[in-house]
């Protein structure tokens, strides 16, 4: 790598995805200072040519940009208000665990201390850091980020999202919310076939290009419906009778010896949309009724 | 075809299912009689070829093999009882859907008058009939399953699960529940993203590559944890962590003027396992506490 394309960069906080973040900085050959609250967490980067900061305005004077991965939002507020006059210039990017409001709120304090601010949700587990599989969605001052974009690609693919800097925690609280759902669905069904002592493992033969011929086949459509509001056009199996097959779910559940709770709330949600007058649409209807 | 090849075969109930597995039988150049309850469905068919039976009896009479898709378990018991004595000898194969119970009690029965019976699941929309997509499910007799293999083929990929005539119905049952999982968590995904009027059509660019990473990171792992009981090997995120982050999910759809029922029961089924003592291990564990 030549010379012009080190960059200087900082990491505060060094849980496990603080220390991915920053090994994938130094694998990029980037100078990089890394920080946290309590001590003997640098070792090891320290060992791979990371430079220790010993407190966290040295950190910030180390370096024109500034990556945080603290524990949580009221961590990020302890430890970046006491050096916000260090800050100023310097280009923030908070990859925090957070909600879109939390980002936001950080992102009007940063405008008045004069800090380039860009929020990030990082869609990887820490040993996923710098390989193909990871991708971190960012969102706030787009200037800070095309500035900073190359650096940030050593973590995995970046996506900018908008310049409402809560965007990217809503993507990445949606994803992990879908994430949930999807381990939900899998749970239940893999809970039910053990009810007779099938083996998980033979069980996934079935699920896995169910589950992935389910998601081929469906997503699609269903998001050009909720973009159209037509619920109407190429309904492949109506709502309706989808809700009247449904408490079977429920019932062999039971029959089975396996708590239906799961389960249950997508029956209601069905069940409310037929009585709404949708049982002849697409059951994708029912994101239409999650609104309050 | 030789001729060898041709056999007969009678489709009991000509819904929008029974009307496409009959015309995967004729497709394939086999003698097809049919029947329904009320009249007036069959004249596609027969006009494709197909046979028509103007009584169950006569239906019966005409094949050794009978497939029957019904409404539900009651109409299967209506439409079969009375005709026991013409069944007697032949092969049933019941695709109606229907529970583990039905099925086994379907089977008592079917042994009762002398009737070789496989129950099945189908794994298919009516237009996925007959084609690479689909697959069916089989349990009950597997020498009458295996008598009529060649024929079931048609109607897609043909598994045959064992001897318990109820395991198709509950490898069916689950394959579903695994399906509405998935589909939640993505009603959820999608009206949170539009809560802030993203479009969904965009929003896949993300989520569907999330849920495919997901899918194939995890699943594996999952059936192996589940099939050895050991929940604490190879833990990629610990399951008090996601406990921990998990009500993030409930808040932010609050905010976001998005319900969060789907969230709920994972959330207290995640909440319970910390409390039990499984915090340290993988979210896994969470299908063990499905048990009732």
């Amino acid at each position: 790598m030549s010379e012009k394309n080190v960059s200087r960069v900082t990491v505060l906080g060094l849980g496990a995805m603080g220390t991915a973040l920053a090994e994938a900085f130094l694998a990029g050959g980037h100078a990089t200072t890394v920080w946290n609250r309590t001590p003997g967490k640098d070792e090891a980067l320290v060992a791979k040519g990371a430079l220790r900061a010993e407190t966290v305005a040295e950190a910030i004077a180390a370096s024109p940009l500034v990556v945080v991965c603290l524990l949580d939002d009221a961590s990020v507020r302890e430890v970046l208000e006491p050096v916000a006059d260090a800050l100023s210039g310097r280009a923030v990017v908070n990859l925090t665990n957070g909600t879109p409001a939390q980002a936001r709120a950080m992102a009007v304090w940063a405008a008045e201390q004069g800090v380039d601010y860009v929020d990030g949700g990082i869609m990887a587990i820490p040993p996923g850091i710098g390989t193909p599989h990871a991708f971190l969605l960012y969102s706030g001052s787009s200037v800070t980020f095309e500035a900073h974009r190359e650096v940030l690609e050593l973590l995995g693919a970046a996506h900018f999202l908008g310049d409402d800097a809560g965007l990217a925690a809503l993507y990445d609280l949606a994803l992990l919310s879908g994430m949930y759902g999807l381990f939900a669905g899998v749970w239940q069904a893999v809970a039910l076939v053990r009810s007779e002592n099938v083996r998980a493992t033979e069980f996934m033969a079935f699920l896995k290009p169910w589950l992935s011929a389910m998601f081929e086949g469906n997503l699609d459509r269903l998001a050009t419906q909720v973009d159209s509001g037509d619920y109407m056009t190429g309904v492949v199996s109506n709502l309706a009778m989808q809700a009247a097959a449904f408490p079977n779910f429920i019932t062999v559940a039971e029959e089975q010896g396996v708590r239906p709770d799961l389960m249950l709330p997508i029956k209601d949600l069905l069940d409310r949309a037929v009585a709404e007058g949708h049982g002849a649409g697409d059951a994708t209807v029912a994101i239409e009724l999650l609104k309050n």
